[in-house]
């Protein structure tokens, strides 16, 4: 195939190394990667620096780990998990190999939830009634991982989110807030190649959790965050104790970075609004800031609370008034209206689609709904679409406590086609109690 | 490229179905793979039991664990030590899942050295003296992993060794052992895929070493096994501490299996013999079956001991008689007229080849050889084409408390071209003192 003095590269090579057809190269081996001593040393149960840390990072971003480096690493993190000082250093190290975003605004305020609760979309409320008082808000949010919908995947059913960085400024610079997709700002790029292999591993270790939940926020240039941890027996957090010292760790660690972060837990036993899914939650998201009669409660509640501490925290109100400051920015209409502002600045609100196949799932006897599994309610939404099927996913007719009768339904699944819908039926009739009726 | 209801296969595919064009096939979702959970459970922690490990091990050789879950699996093993019960467990599962090879004798004597030591190819000489005396030995040996030669890669310089289960059986029956490549017979087939990525995250810990090593043993047959530690700085295992724990690890597990094991701690602080590579350490393993007046006394006693452990393990010679035997056997000729027959009945015995670039590396200045490195030895003759170019690898001319002249020859480097003759000088002009002359 080749002539002597001829080499053959792959695309990604070609790319990257920007050469053209008849241009000369000299190839050498790649330099040894000390960083792999460090992965050993850690392995064995050593502790790293700050310097092992950054090195690591270094080379993972620059794609010389493998899988089986990748997963070595993580693994040690997570088998002898990480302390304080080496969460730092993780931290610095993530930041620093990526961009980071300056503003012109003393006080920059982001919030975060650590994830694992269905339908938990406060974020667009929250940016809307935090930047509707005057406050800086670049919130940046990722797209689904492990679950049916990430607030990015949500948000793109109203309006674009693929923003690049002279957008996403923009939008933020005319109204103090935006909803984007963080992916296509370069920051934290390291966190990207960790979480999917924790994904593939199916671990999610607190160290390596606050890492990658502060570098985003420190590489996006926030002064102040919120942190909403719901702690429920099928959220991602199964109790206070765990909440409580992820609470203290995180803060600790943000303080060093000159980050204020305030943990707020919030209760993970079910769903949070009626709709899993994309669309599906950008329903509930709109009917809460329309202040429709039937909108779901406790995604307002929520919210709220979240924006409350946002305010408070970025000085907008005393503690203890945020709560009411962002309940009567939402009543008013003042936060419709921001959202409305921002989404037309992202490129156009839109109306998120609706499913063509929805069935009911029933209660099999009468009773007292007393147990509803997170996790099997996601992995259900997942069959059925979500979050790739924008419109597809699980809408919630009961919640805890409430009394049915036997046939009433439960939740209906959506699905854009007949085969998702049945395979999501195939997956609830062996999945054993979704939701427990006793 | 597909019309509907067709499908498009991969090659590995096609194979594994062993389907033909125009078949039928239905396609659904693998089934949840519940030995990831173990898996998990072990990173964080919990030991697992024989369960555990089976599904673990019927998985991995499925070829269901992708690179991140070995990684993972190695490296919680790692960070954790396994414990006997366990190194019990993953033995057994590993030689569950493979062949085992049964003979027609009440003694099946092996012999294995777990390396780390360059020239150390004691195992022809060993086979020869103990299948002379009437023992059955059916020797499968690895290719390099890490090392400038394996065992096999040595042999293969005599006589052929990709022998299959049925001419290795009819090898052994006609004259009582074999030295044979042990990839050919499907014999513990988890160990290579564990072993693969051991070695590419360069650990090496003792519960996968003893598991590795006895479940080809049991898998293999053996009722009694020699085992060869060197121990050194710069060998695998690095002081008598480790040797002692590894030992009594060693003997305990395989005395689960009913496998009688004698481990021997031996000199590990410098090449066996003088030759690194496979045909270089062939020269050497001839001119000591030959008797040569200059064949390298080390190689020599050390297969002798290590053939009279096992002379005395299998019952051919009384505890303390088993060296003065095997040294008999092999200073009378026997054990070369044994080496003979068995490289005939392999396939016949070839000439090693001779490499056409040598180059000496000189003492810098005179004095006494004070140390030696072997794992910058080893690297060397690897980077000289070792074992992929089986002329190539380094020649020893000192040994360790040898006095030298300045300008006098230290090693020379053998390569089959001029390239990889260079390639070698260059890492040892760079890699600091390969030995050290004081």
């Amino acid at each position: 195939m080749l002539a002597l003095d001829e080499i053959g590269l792959s695309e990604t090579a070609w790319d990257l190394l920007g050469v053209a057809e008849g241009d000369e190269v000299r190839v050498s081996h790649p330099p040894a990667m000390d960083s792999l001593a460090d992965v050993r040393r850690r392995i064995y149960g050593n502790r790293l620096d700050t310097t092992a840390f950054s090195e690591i990072v270094r080379d993972v971003v620059a794609g010389r780990y493998t899988d089986v480096h990748l997963a070595a690493f993580l693994t040690a993190s997570a088998a002898l998990p990480l302390d304080e000082e080496e969460t730092v250093s993780l931290t610095r190290a993530m930041v620093n190999v990526g961009d980071r975003l300056r503003w012109d605004a003393a006080i920059v305020v982001d919030k975060h939830c650590i994830g694992g609760l269905p339908g938990n979309r406060t974020t667009p409320i929250v940016v809307a009634i935090v930047a509707a008082n005057g406050l800086v808000m670049p919130k940046t949010s990722s797209r689904a991982i492990t679950s049916p919908a990430g607030t990015a995947d949500m948000m793109e059913t109203l309006a674009p989110v693929d923003l690049d960085i002279a957008t996403l400024r923009r939008v933020v610079e005319a109204e103090g807030g935006c909803i984007a997709w963080g992916g296509a700002v370069h920051l934290s790029p390291a966190d990207d190649i960790f979480v999917r292999v924790e994904r593939e591993l199916d671990i999610d270790t607190e160290g390596q959790l606050i890492a990658s939940v502060l570098s985003k926020k420190i590489a996006a240039g926030s002064t102040h965050v919120v942190i909403d941890i719901p702690v429920g027996a099928t959220a991602k957090v199964r109790g206070k104790d765990v909440a409580d010292r992820l609470a203290e760790r995180m803060t600790a660690v943000a303080a060093r970075f000159n980050l204020a972060a305030r943990c707020l837990q919030t209760d993970g036993s079910q769903p949070v609004g009626r709709g899993i899914g994309p669309a599906l939650e950008a329903f509930d998201v709109l009917s809460v800031l329309h202040n429709k009669s039937d909108a779901p409660d406790d995604l307002r509640q929520r919210a709220v609370t979240l924006a409350g501490a946002a305010l408070e925290i970025g000085g907008k109100a005393s503690q203890g008034s945020g709560a009411a400051l962002a309940l009567s920015t939402l009543a008013g209409g003042a936060a419709w209206k921001k959202f409305e502002a921002i989404c037309e600045a992202q490129g156009g609100l839109r109306t998120p689609p609706q499913a063509r196949h929805v069935y009911p799932l029933v209660a099999p006897r009468a009773g007292r709904i007393v147990h509803i599994d997170n996790r099997k309610l996601a992995r259900l939404a997942k069959l059925a679409g979500a979050p790739g099927a924008k419109a597809a996913g699980v809408f919630m007719e009961v919640r805890l406590g409430d009394d049915v009768d036997r046939g009433q339904p439960l939740f209906h699944v959506h699905a854009e086609t007949p085969g998702e819908l049945a395979y999501a039926l195939d997956y609830a009739a062996r999945a054993g109690d979704i939701m427990m009726v006793a």
